[in-house]
């Protein structure tokens, strides 16, 4: 049996879209040969549809797509992901199912046992979770069908008190397909592969895993769809953040040369890894949602610089538009910086001072603002005054505002609500500001794309004279540090000091994640290539008392 | 056996307040001679305490302060909600768990089965749902705790595929306890009577259920705790949006004097309620995130109005600034209309005119704007600098700004991201405009608050020269009617149409939700008072084609 592997760009909702892309792989795997080919979890629909899935007559086109694309299962067969619907049993109304389509119809549902709920998960708010499985008897093979999670509970703290793979065993299955929606993050690569190896290995079946790929809004999706034989060795691994078709004859996986797992794969190293997703990520969102221009603020500083590198690579210098904002506190090599990157892209950019319109703000403020001392409220207004320009030049013209805000200074909230974190999408919120300079100096590994003195002088707001954001916050490698182990790594303030951070900092950079949990309640969808994003898959109460978080007492349990 | 309910207004991880009110609860409970006193659902924490229960650290301060009020337990037993740990067994590492104190120490521990994941729930995400449950005997009665959910499955076509009542009448129990955070909305309480009084009924038990009470940032709690006798009867509920504790003679509940279940609490209509829930939010937001002032922008227009007339009522008029912000646009009646009320109100305003501040924006973007025709890019300056300068004294003074959007307008995206959508809390972003009009009306029910010239004029944005709402909308009784069937009642597009609405105009409103996604993933939170609340509870992709929900084809499912 020759099994095909599509790793498609689906979109949510776009059914025309995904039939088409659906249909076109049937065909070219046909021509290759195969006998069966493999579409990513949800395929007909996307993923994550969220609550459309609500909707009875987007349930209804998701049943029919799956419909259509069984009419052209001849001579081939297909699994596709879609709802099914739960009729009769008590539960929730909907499955996420696998279809098995052939000889022009549905042939055998499988619904998916194992619902993740958690980070960016929220699958049992729509489905109901199955509790018995079937395998399948095709091409001369006993198909044991999976379901994205349904394999990922075999670690030593199971997260689901059942185990469907152990409970498919049972029915002697000869190979094991799993269709599904994995999404990136910048160390989930290996962690996937392991996964799929160890089942591999345990159930000794070979395993053909299908992937989605592309941007959904915040969740990138990085394909690495892959084949693993019955010792667990991976045979092979599609590319990452592409489309691709692969068949594989299932006797020749077995005798097959297996390929190491890499630690990053691509060979190149997480900041080049985290580029690439965020590169498909901005094309994506920009194509799915119809719009083809681009709009950003440039400072001279690194942030705003890679996110317009960045852009466009994704989207092309053509479609990509730098505005300078000088201000009342910027650096003469603010701008200079800005006009040496512009040209460098070769991207057309502007220059409007925010000078005028911020000197009319105080001067309409200047009666109740007499006898205060200037401070936040002042610095604000510039940041603010530039966000009404950029939006204005956006809602003209069409273009998409980039937020250039990175990951550690939304984490503290280092950062003016309507101000900088103004933007229809954020290109760095999940990126900490030392792997920013990480990508802008790949960026500028054949050329200096980005001005060394962007690199090398202290980031700063320029929002007061001689303002450095090391007057507020520590200083950069300390700060991401204390924040990758809250943050990413889930460890709680005492561990983190204990590991010989400073307490007092430890405490205050805690409170002002805390203090600004308000702020990022109204972020822009966050390109998510972390654990754990601070955007999609992080829900904090907002009027929250975070003491027992912020400030570690040792001895408060007694318990446990 | 004489039963207390504990009706309380919790903080989410405010462990000091919280114990503190439950001792002080439980010393009231004793002097008037309970035996046992019900605390609602997760009360040790608040709720919902969202991510935070993912820290390890909050966990053990829940486990110890349930250890901390058991100590307190002698003479009267307690049942308390936190998380428990669920050791040794597959599956999610807490329960969502009524502790039965007494004896100063923890008796028994009754895990949730029930775990709601749909709307603004999403307890799957950190709880593992019990499969087995018992029941307990404490003085001379044979308890059947339950928590919340666990008593909502017993309509026609069940959520859950296991009934915990149903599992536990085997062990014959005499009295059935329900601990709850129960949030409020318009129709809410009505349901919430009838699921218990039919729970009553079907178990033949008498019934008591504590429920949450009080603003927690978006979400509402209105108490509304209750009684049931074995049959069905209720024999008292305790009042909304304040915190209450009675004490009830089991034996007397079954010869008590029933109460009809209303079919709008208070008995004072639709808007009275959402009044009363909206003032409670306001009054919760800003005491737990301990922020005392509010300013508001005023407009003159309807929806400004009862945000700053709600916001007095809610925080005294020493608290509340309002700020005129007149433009280039604003008509004469819109300043002195706002002149009117503020002074009706007694409160603190200023007026600080934008006109100097767009004409220098305007200016800026002359050589962009020159050949264009002014359109939204303009209309949207004046919104975003009325922002810019409530922002300012936001900042300068420390006051929050509450966002006037009303939930038609925000539904279609009638608003401006950055402009008038901006704010610490949405006061009316869950009202339809029309029960704005109804809540102005109860505000002016004893002396004009309102001027009625707000009340009576066209509502208008006021950002170009003649601008009505309805030159863009439909008339909002109309709007009103389609969304309400849309949102709140999840109806589809062609059984709208069906019921009689124009087919293009329910398209094109259609259309306009989906097209406004995007701004509202950056809405402040708000208040929820309905069933389908546009903040919490509401996940939309942004960029997903949307033709399915929005075009409707008749004939487009085969299937189903």
């Amino acid at each position: 049996m020759r099994i095909a592997l599509a790793q498609l760009n689906l979109h949510v909702g776009n059914f025309d879209h995904n039939i088409q892309l659906m249909l076109d792989a049937l065909s070219r795997a046909k021509r290759a040969g195969a006998d069966l080919v493999l579409f990513p979890e949800l395929s007909v629909c996307g993923y994550p549809a969220r609550d459309l899935l609500l909707s009875e007559s987007f349930v209804n086109r998701c049943l029919h797509t799956v419909e259509q694309i069984a009419g052209h299962c001849n001579g081939i067969a297909a699994v596709v992901g879609g709802p099914a619907r739960n009729t009769g049993k008590p539960g929730k109304k909907l499955y996420n199912s696998a279809f098995l389509l052939f000889d022009g119809k549905v042939q055998f549902v499988y619904n998916k046992g194992l619902l993740p709920t958690y980070d960016v998960f929220n699958e049992y708010r729509y489905f109901e979770p199955a509790t018995s499985f079937q395998t399948f008897d095709f091409g001369g093979q006993r198909l044991a069908l999976t379901v994205c999670e349904d394999i990922w509970n075999i670690g030593e703290h199971p997260m689901y008190p059942i185990n469907p793979p152990d409970m498919l065993q049972s029915h002697k299955p000869t190979v094991m397909l799993n269709i599904s929606a994995s999404p990136f993050a910048w160390n989930h690569y290996t962690e996937r592969m392991r996964i799929l190896s160890a089942t591999a290995r345990k159930y000794r079946l070979p395993l053909f895993s299908a992937n989605l790929v592309g941007g959904q809004t915040d969740l990138l999706f990085d394909g690495g769809s892959a084949v693993f034989n019955s010792r667990g060795e991976m045979i092979d691994s599609l590319p990452q953040f592409t489309e691709d078709l692969c068949v594989y004859d299932l006797q020749e996986v077995e005798t097959a040369t297996a390929q190491p797992i890499p630690s990053i794969p691509g060979g190149t190293g997480k900041c080049a890894l985290i580029r690439d997703a965020i590169v498909m990520g901005i094309r994506d969102y920009f194509r799915k949602t119809g719009i083809k221009k681009a709009i950003v603020g440039l400072s001279g500083g690194v942030d705003s610089a890679v996110t317009v590198a960045l852009a466009v690579e994704a989207l092309g210098k053509e479609n990509v538009w730098a505005v300078l904002l000088p201000g009342p506190h910027s650096s003469d090599h603010s701008v200079t910086d800005a006009v040496f990157l512009a040209e460098r892209l070769g991207i057309r950019y502007d220059t409007i001072s925010i000078n005028d319109t911020v000197v009319s703000m105080e001067k309409s403020l200047q009666q109740h603002f007499k006898d205060t001392e200037s401070g936040i409220a002042e610095e604000n207004l510039q940041a603010r005054a530039r966000a009404v320009i950029l939006m204005a030049l956006s809602n003209k013209f069409g273009h998409m505002l980039l937020n250039t805000s990175n990951k550690s200074e939304a984490a503290v909230g280092y950062s003016t609500l309507y101000g900088d974190m103004c933007g229809g999408l954020s290109v760095l919120g999940d990126v900490y500001k030392s792997d920013v300079y990480g990508i802008a100096r790949l960026i500028n590994k054949e050329r200096e794309v980005i001005p060394e003195s962007t690199m090398t002088k202290p980031p700063s707001a320029e929002l007061k004279p001689g303002q450095k954001d090391s007057d507020t916050l520590p200083e950069y490698e300390i700060l991401d540090a204390v924040l990758y182990r809250f943050l990413d790594e889930q460890k709680d303030a005492e561990t983190i000091i204990g590991e010989g951070f400073d307490r007092a900092m430890v405490v205050k950079t805690l409170k002002m994640i805390s203090g600004s949990e308000y702020k990022r309640y109204q972020t822009p969808p966050i390109l998510r290539i972390s654990p754990k994003c601070l955007g999609v898959g992080r829900e904090m109460p907002l009027d929250a008392d975070y003491k027992t978080i912020c400030e570690p007492v040792k001895t408060v349990s007694r318990t446990n």
